[in-house]
């Protein structure tokens, strides 16, 4: 119905997650009507990222070099692994200043119905980096959610035998929270893992 | 908090209409997984359109040559012309195949708020064609809001001393909705334009 490179642009613009097609065309109607140089920049991050991004050769993780801005960082903690399923999740651990070890990216979760197992994950890639005895604990976390819980169990058992410390994020009710409004399973997690009151 | 290049694509992403920062993260890790052809074909057709897209310089629709293809056609009703706010309405009202003249978009709607007066939409591009006795009704086909009547009632007052026969789109019932959820603004407007049953 568009002019032809209109529509192409709405096509591509709808092949982006979470953009349907009315958000596709309100983009390309943006896009239209906005300055070429701010169109130019776009086109120029898009070229740029694939061109300059790729994964870091340690822990998969993003990276613009051959290992990642944490691997290279000599201040981390080689003891401590984290693994967790994809790139946001680092940033998401990184945004909290908990952690100071270094990380493994899974690149996913184990979920069958999506045709994911174990070989479809970097966990080939991880063991290695378990067997020089620097690394002594190992915390997973994955996403408390099937997919994850499932990726946590089979790590588990693949790890412990390897005398590593193997850990769990815990569960429990999200801080700021209102506890009537907590789903029944996480506030049952809360109960589990009660502490002694401070 | 994310390495460089991968920031400076999610702040770009994050400046389209609709696509807040949450989204624009979304965008951003499924482009960095993509293949390259595909970022690679996105970016091009970005370019593309800048590169190709002007307005017709008839009626300001969008095109790919000096004038738009609904203009070019010799088949469409010179005699009737119906004045939009933007390109998005001539697709609309082509997608329904009601109306055959030929379109005037203005480039928006008169709104004191944002600033834009009659000076600030192609009134005066409209008026030279509406002077050549060549067009003698105008379709005022502005959105049934507060900008888009205000648009019409302003155009009506220039137009109607001009000789030219100056009509409405009907307001109503939108067709396939129930009449009780049918705001009271629009069931006033159905009551008012009602016509004989057939």
């Amino acid at each position: 119905m568009y002019e032809g490179v209109v529509q192409d642009l709405i096509d591509e613009l709808g092949r982006l997650p979470g953009v349907g097609p009315k958000s596709a065309q309100r983009i390309a109607f943006h896009l239209l009507q906005a300055e070429p140089t701010d169109v130019r920049r776009l086109a120029d991050v898009l070229m740029e990222v694939k061109a300059k991004v790729r994964f870091c050769s340690v822990c998969f993780n993003v990276s613009e070099d051959e290992q990642c801005r944490i691997c290279r960082d000599p201040r981390r903690d080689r003891a401590v692994l984290c693994v967790v399923e994809e790139y946001k999740d680092v940033v998401a651990i990184e945004r909290t200043r908990e952690f100071r070890g270094r990380y493994h990216v899974l690149g996913g979760a184990i979920s069958p119905i999506d045709g994911i197992g174990p070989d479809q994950l970097r966990i080939k890639e991880l063991m290695p980096r378990l067997n020089d005895g620097v690394v002594l604990e190992v915390v997973l976390a994955t996403d408390p959610n099937l997919e994850g819980e499932a990726t946590a169990t089979y790590l588990t058992r693949l790890l412990r035998p390897m005398g590593l410390q193997v850990t769990r994020l815990a569960s429990g009710l999200p801080v700021g929270g209102d506890l009537e409004y907590a789903d029944e399973v996480t506030l049952g997690r809360a109960f589990a893992g009660r502490r002694a009151a401070e």
